[in-house]
């Protein structure tokens, strides 16, 4: 590996009664406070949203994605651009996920070889070829804060045998990944594999410690399994993983997900709920989520979320929204996109909040008794 | 007629070398500077766009519409929300179009009685009646600053005695209209008809102007007809109204013909080719439009338009807003709107400068020469 940067993460404090951490993650492009919790912007915009509303949400770091913008529009046109960033006018940090879950869930007539995987574009069926040393190369053109290794994600369900073939090709790949040339302060995680089952995940977790990642990721959850499954696949990675270093819980989720990952002491987070709960009229609160498009907020002059701070919640009433999203007015999803990442992020500080004043275990209990599981 | 608030019409300033002026509107909602452009925000949204953006692009004043906010979501629950600029979050003023126009281009199953028009409403086909008295309601539900009378828009082409059948019934609603009770302060325009024929424009106009309107409006206009015939049509009819009330035409439109219409004496407009375009994938520009989702704008890194400073042009390169563009992402539609509404909104100050400094022959010989007729 050329660089290593554990000295990035710092962790301020720990809690007493869980494996919670309230940290702080250094990058190129600045410092995030942790636990944090990542927008998704897979082509390169968080949807509906400007960075200028990203900030305005409070949000300090997003994550894209290396599949997506190989496909369109290139990780050359990207880095002739003066590299990601830039190109999409985002100044704080960027997390890059290296393709590896696209690869092996979007992409069709796929071809698994020992350097990599060819496959057809989802896009326009071109045929496309990726492997850890594409993977890394793509990301450094992009020049993302974190890039990920190139990874097998394994389907839910699956056996033992195949899993295990996962875990080795994903640990092989790592390996690869760990040689390539890198960005300018370019830090680089791992991702766990191993499907649901404890030894693979241990092992994988294990052997990946030992190549010595800026940080490491627990992959290949939230593909349909139990929540409990969930839990106990991230529980049994973590316990293998370096505890100075930030872990990632890729893919995650509800906020009561995220709650009990924050427990098992995980760090960072990603998930597309927000957004795409907003584009199906959906609003989130602090007690679960609600569909703003029924019949009921007809004439409701209440913000979308009363107390919340929001530019949506300050300035318009659920009735004018509900016509917006009744209407198929665009406006009616970017309001609703900036509540929901807005209470992502507030939520994300109230955890945080809750770590420096040792009020975790009640806030963690409240979120259990309040928030709808879904 | 109840009020007649004629004195809101200042004119500051006459062209010499044509009938153009440069004039200032007093209405509930302030002032606005003409000759002026209205962005169409029909139900209850200019499409993509927050109010914020609408005056950070210098929007003064929007058209709404009386027809669509009636069928969705009814002019009674915006008016117990507080009314239309309350409900969407616009202080500035707004001038709301009857429903004639749509009841006579959208809506099925018309048929016309003496006292409105029975037609099935374009959503869900529900069975919908629309006059006069209908109309005005409507628009004194919503509080509009400015109400249109309730027309009848015949259709291009169209054979003499139809247009004139439909011009007496346009004035015979007008003069129910000009009876009916309005919002506090709010000003009623009347709508000269009567086709492509010049003895019934006069006509129509004539016989308007004797009703005493706060202000006049060309209707029927950028319906097929040339734009020689749609100029021909406006000249005759602002022949036969006063000088000294605001002049409206409806529907216009190109850059080119909203220069030539305010050599006519036009003090008001309202397009939705800003907008339009703009979810068509194409930017306006001084000298014209181009579809920014072309191939040689693939590794663009100039602004949307050179020069320009709206929020897409300072912020983005016209590679990264074709990217947006080419993989369907809402920020493209958001950020080519908020480009498009503010070079209008340039256009149209720059009309103004124009007549305030003499410049205006040069002008108008500047854009004739320039812009690329469509």
């Amino acid at each position: 590996m050329k660089q290593n940067n554990s000295n990035a993460f710092q962790i301020l404090q720990t809690d007493s009664g869980t494996r919670a951490r309230r940290g702080r993650l250094m990058t190129s492009h600045g410092m995030v406070e942790t636990p944090v919790f990542m927008p998704v912007g897979t082509q390169a915009t968080v949807k509906a949203m400007t960075p200028a509303e990203l900030e305005a949400d409070g949000v300090s770091m997003i994550l894209s994605n290396a599949y997506h913008l190989h496909v369109r529009p290139g990780e050359d046109l990207i880095a002739r651009a003066g590299g990601l960033h830039r190109f999409m006018g985002w100044q704080r940090p960027i997390l890059t996920d290296s393709g590896g879950f696209q690869v092996f869930s979007l992409a069709t007539m796929r071809k698994i070889r020992e350097d990599g995987v060819e496959f057809n574009s989802h896009v326009d069926g071109r045929r496309l070829f990726l492997g850890p040393r594409e993977a890394m190369a793509i990301q450094r053109g992009l020049g993302s804060d974190i890039a990920m290794v190139f990874d097998e994600c394994a389907p839910y369900p699956c056996d033992h045998k195949y899993a295990c073939q996962a875990m080795e090709r994903t640990l092989t790949w790592a390996a690869v990944c760990s040689q390539q040339a890198r960005a300018d302060g370019q830090q680089v995680f791992g991702i766990v594999q191993g499907g649901t089952y404890d030894d693979l995940r241990r092992q994988c977790a294990e052997r990946l410690a030992a190549m010595g990642f800026d940080g490491y990721a627990v992959g290949g959850v939230s593909v349909g399994e139990s929540e409990d499954l969930m839990l106990a696949s991230a529980s049994v990675s973590l316990a293998q993983l370096p505890e100075e270093v930030p872990r990632y819980l890729m893919g995650v989720g509800h906020m009561r997900q995220i709650v009990e990952a924050v427990a098992l002491g995980i760090d960072m987070f990603d998930c597309v709920i927000p957004t795409r709960v907003a584009r199906n009229g959906s609003a989130l609160t602090r007690t679960g989520r609600y569909p703003l498009k029924a019949a009921r907020y007809k004439e409701d002059a209440e913000p979308i979320e009363r107390g919340c701070g929001c530019y949506a919640c300050r300035t318009f009433s659920r009735a004018y929204v509900r016509h917006l999203l009744n209407t198929d007015e665009i406006l009616g999803v970017r309001l609703l996109t900036i509540h929901n990442l807005h209470r992502y992020m507030e939520f994300m500080r109230d955890i945080q909040v809750a770590l420096e004043t040792g009020a975790f275990a009640q806030f963690r209990k409240t979120i259990r008794e309040t928030v709808v599981k879904e």
